[in-house]
């Protein structure tokens, strides 16, 4: 197994990419594809986070976040515990906070925490020793998302600088968009962010990035398309007509594939809705990046985890 | 610890007991037996899965399955992972290969699988790279819980062929039923399903049983009872008359039990209800193997593990 | 890593610290005292229950017990595998034995349980072969918990005899506060409960403990006050009249403090409703032990682990 390369790194939470360096992500982007190696040849565990406890603190429902953090957590040696809030005491009136203490208050290392308030994992960070990994605050960041997006994309296009990404769907309530808009700004990528009027939010340009309506307007200047996930629930409250006419408007089929570059690659963060932002031929086809999203997100959690807490290799 | 004999084996999946051959199961059953001798030195644990990750995939509830699989796997050496539909991505809308397709691609080596649906686990083996086993698919097989039944009636009558064995109760509904037929039939036992005309499917002669309608008929020729659990909702969609009209008919107690053979074997794969299929002075009797079925519970699935993902135990 | 004392135990079970002698607490003590240190330096493992595998079997909730175990039973190196009732064998009609048989069957050596029923631990005890931990019975006792109160207040005084301690608020359901007479009194401190009439159960006296209605009566002569938690159904039910009233007569707060003794210890066993028991300042300040409890709880169960079921270093 390889040995890890020395990284230079002062952070002791990941709280989102706007808060990070172009610097600082390519760190994660390089270490991350040591990982990726690690993967292949299973058999060997790391040991950089031996004796090193992980909570998996989730206020919202989550499977692949939540197991690919254990498994990530896993591979390096930690133990990892899951905070399930249904049946445990925020149930009997404690606080956030309180409840977070007390966990870190039995010695555990790292706090992975998903919450439905903006900024709760930044609370977190000012009240607890331990580091905080955010994996999905409200609408505001998932910065791991965000990072296995970016390494997706330069894995398989070698670079990021002067790529087009268009980010089309829910952009008002996706907290993937924000973090690919912070992360692939810095490392040079233009962004279009595309969606109906009522997912689009106002002065989303003050970000840098290029606001469109239409699909069939941007799509054949993009290079990526990321689709976002549609929240059936967001229909209910009339932010859009119809699951056909979004589909219609917004999903990829094959068809609109052909007004797209042919190397277009094209990303979805999932779970997806086959049938709405993206057909199932489009979703199993050859310029979908969709499964390998989610063995990279291992490699760049993985990343993530050592930089924070990992012990130096001859530790181990 | 004695180290495991080498077995032939080709199967990446074990899905039923249909498909095995005789000597496939008889691996099966010589393997498991070397694994009941780790449990009574529990200190040392094997290494035969190191690195390797196994995931419960349970879409019903569960409690002796899902940790008899959990605690095979750790014995030797895997990691386990739970995924628990409720609260996850399946709630979002995903489809079931979807979901299986996304936790494969962190990097899995194993899924075991339990689902409502008849052939769920088949699917899943035709779309994923990992092994599959079959942990219940609605009302078709449970070939662990097959392989368990016929390595507690082989360890305790020490052969198979030749024996009489009556498996008793719902069998139209029983998962249980139709993997003891296929695995018991092929290692040259006798078998007859006993239960209520409504209870009993129409052609099962077919697979090579006899079928009463009598237990007190059938209860002096059987070497082995299996009395399968009575799933109490039957009853209110008028299945069967009342609890108290098909304990009297098909429940074992002490006085039918004197119209036995006086070595009489019995098994219930339980959860039992008390009073109903069993009352308590024989569930907890001599000719009672109920718990010891646990036990071996534990060595059957070891054996199948490492049959379908150990690796030599030089290279541990 | 300093290697442990040789430690005098003969019990199999922790049911309570009502059966407990003085020595064997101070034997549970003290071994606590040595885990304290490992908790410091934690990169390390010891290894004294490897191979060993510990259920947590909680048929109530719990955030902060179940935690605490599943980090103490592998900081010893052993497996944990958590039972959940819902979606297990007990919705299918399994008795509360039955279910614990079985899964005991499997190869498991502890079982740490919760319940609603008093005695439940102790019924479980009389039928299992492996080890028995309350983890909270009904309004009985929650052995741990009593332990670590203890543990806190010979860590942060020096010595129990002689001390004055109240236990405050609802006393009739509370099991934390049954642990806390039978093993603090055991010890040479003594107790005042302290409640609204209808929280403390007649008759109390005769378990050696002096009853108040009025918290700022025995404030003064207290060295430690133990600050029950209030489950609000109870208000419901008619036992106190309003949350305001009861924080007015039995909440602490700054403006009561400053008839305690300067050195007044507060404990609270959690979660904590901040402004009823206890105002955020007062929680959050010096005379508070809140957190150096949980952290302690650790150590305690940790040495409770090792005396039921480790084994020596040598072997390890």
């Amino acid at each position: 197994m390889p040995s890890l390369p020395r990284m230079t790194w002062d952070r002791p939470h990941l709280l989102g990419l706007e808060e990070l360096t172009r610097d600082e992500i390519v760190t994660v982007l390089d270490l991350a594809e040591h990982f990726t190696h690690d993967s292949q040849e299973r058999r060997k565990k790391r040991a950089n986070l031996a004796g090193k406890v992980v909570v998996n603190l989730f206020f919202e429902p989550s499977t692949r976040t939540r197991m690919s953090f254990s498994l990530a957590a896993r591979r390096l040696g930690a133990d990892v515990l899951d905070f399930s809030p249904s049946g445990s005491s925020t149930s009997k009136g404690e606080t956030f906070i309180d409840t977070a203490k007390n966990i870190e208050a039995m010695g555990i290392d790292l706090v992975i925490v998903r919450h439905a308030a903006t900024g709760a994992p930044h609370l977190l960070a000012q009240h607890l020793q331990a580091g905080v990994i955010n994996a999905g605050d409200g609408a505001h960041e998932h910065p791991t998302q965000g990072l296995l997006d970016i390494f997706t994309i330069r894995q398989i296009r070698g670079h990021l600088d002067g790529l087009t990404v268009g980010l089309v769907g829910d952009i008002a309530h996706s907290r993937v968009a924000r973090s690919n808009i912070h992360g692939l700004t810095k490392l040079g990528a233009k962004i279009i962010v595309c969606g109906p009027p009522t997912l689009v939010p106002r002065g989303i340009e003050e970000l840098g990035v290029e606001v469109s309506h239409s699909l069939d307007a941007i799509l054949p200047r993009c290079d990526v398309i990321n689709m976002l996930r549609i929240q059936f629930e967001r229909q209910r409250s009339g932010l859009f007509p119809s699951i056909t006419e979004y589909a219609r408007l917004f999903g990829m089929d094959s068809a609109r594939l052909k007004k797209a570059k042919p190397d277009l690659l094209l990303l979805a963060p999932g779970p997806i809705n086959r049938g709405v932002e993206i057909t199932p031929e489009v979703a199993d086809g050859p310029h979908s990046a969709i499964l390998k999203q989610v063995t990279n997100g291992l490699a760049v959690r993985m990343a993530v985890l050592h930089l924070l807490c990992g012990q130096p290799e001859e530790m181990a």
